[in-house]
């Protein structure tokens, strides 16, 4: 049974039940630039309850630190050290699961965010926002296309900068079957204006039918990877925590498998009509995170 | 018992045989501008012995008619008549057998050489090669994406100047369930400067993954619609036919399905090793094929 939380007891009970809330953030605080109708009240609401709250994002284009320089801009008092996003994700991955080494380069397929992430564990990466690469094709460029040897790992995310020269330098350096090839996070599509927009998992199957290879990881949501970053950092009972997202197949795929409640938002990507077809169902789901302000007022 | 051809008896055999010629192009006759050794005393070896050629490509990216200047810049002697290319049959396809409406446009994710071939059927097409959406991502243009009403059909293909601007556009345009899908053929890869290249299927997937959607149909080879084009053209015998390729998923697959004989040559993507691994077998099989000019010379 999907409770809609759609009186004030519901969401009494929901905070009297939980004490760590994790939460997505586009499409679920934000679209965009543009703040969700009292979300700000809502997550204002929690801390002054005295709740931990965790930021998970699957947006790789932004480290931790400029990521929160967008949550003040919007009014949202929040810590670096409370942002999860799967570029971080990816980073600790490296340097903690698999002890990538330090002198290998990292070919990044992707933006600033994992750039950044990769750099404050001590990574050097090619490509990612690399101006070099953001070049119109030309057969005078291809010809320059080759294998760099000093990079043992393909790290693929959202670049909204996405071109055809990255994408063959990309399948290049994939042609070694030992270079590693890991996406920072899987979701097709992310909303924007109002809209979808392409997402990295757009860019990640370009690489991977250009390779004829896939990811070995996906460092985002809903993977255990992301789950045991954040378990490893805070000490928290799953049982009392709750994830809120608006994605079925990554936020909430990704509280379940990590033991924790669930809560899906309509106002981002899935819809009430989803949840009827969607192998994974939350506990609960509301129109807006704003409702739980709303319905406490 | 798939043949591998060594001797000037088994070419002999393979001339008698055979009547009509299916050949595929890159990878078989060249590699982008460089003549592959005696591709080209082969062709003229068979125009000599009375043999009918028929040039068979999936590459998208030019019209018939500018194809047919690169053969003759090569050194080749054929009519605009017996080349296919995807571009082509996509545009009959849309013509001809879904009698797609003169007065809706197609938007295309592709070069020029998908735009002549609709436009020579009679339709018009948006974004292609059209200098406005070659433009570098940033908030002010993604604001503009929107669906054209006047669109009922988005055809994908090769496309060397894909941005993030375009796979947001064809992403709008695929929102609505009513507009088509299309794709001129799903090659992961093509290869050019002795190494693989991303192929039409690295956009096609791209556009497919923001729009979680797969193209209705594809109409290069291995389609049926390509063969059911260059049947319709010329009546020919499938069983005194023979298709030369450089791929077994697509090349030999389609002579396979159209009922001919397959030769595969080693100059392009497949290797040797690669037809044991394949479902699908070649009848024949050579180094390239030159040999079969060297083995009678």
């Amino acid at each position: 049974m999907i409770a809609k939380i759609t009186a004030k007891s519901q969401v009494e009970q929901l905070l009297d039940q939980h004490d760590t809330w994790l939460f997505d953030c586009d499409g679920v605080l934000w679209h965009g630039s543009e703040l969700l109708p009292h979300a700000l009240e809502t997550i204002e609401l929690l801390q002054k309850r005295g709740k931990k709250l965790i930021f998970v994002t699957n947006n790789s284009t932004k480290s931790r630190a400029t990521y929160r320089l967008k949550f003040a801009k919007l009014g949202f008092d929040v810590s670096v050290d409370d942002i999860f996003c799967s570029a971080y994700s990816a980073a600790v991955y490296l340097d903690k699961v698999i002890n990538y080494p330090k002198d290998k380069k990292v070919l990044v397929v992707g933006e600033q965010g994992i750039e950044d992430e990769l750099s404050a564990l001590g990574y050097s990466s090619v490509m990612g926002s690399d101006p070099k690469f953001r070049q119109d094709y030309s057969e005078e460029l291809s010809a320059t296309v080759r294998r760099d040897l000093e990079v043992g790992c393909v790290l693929a995310g959202l670049d909204t900068h996405i071109n055809y020269y990255k994408l063959a330098y990309a399948q290049a350096q994939l042609e070694d079957p030992e270079t590693l090839f890991l996406a920072t996070n899987i979701d097709s599509t992310y909303p924007s204006h109002g809209r979808l927009f392409p997402g990295a998992g757009t860019v990640i199957q370009a690489v991977a039918t250009a390779s004829r290879r896939q990811p070995s990881a996906s460092l985002g949501k809903p993977s255990d990877t992301m789950m045991d970053c954040i378990k490893a950092r805070f000490e928290f009972d799953p049982k009392r925590a709750i994830m809120v997202g608006d994605r079925l197949n990554t936020d909430m795929a990704f509280g379940r498998r990590g033991g924790l409640s669930t809560l899906l938002v309509l106002t981002g990507v899935d819809t009430e009509a989803a949840i009827a077809d969607s192998d994974v169902k939350p506990d609960f789901f509301a129109s807006k995170l704003g409702d739980l302000y709303e319905l406490l007022d």
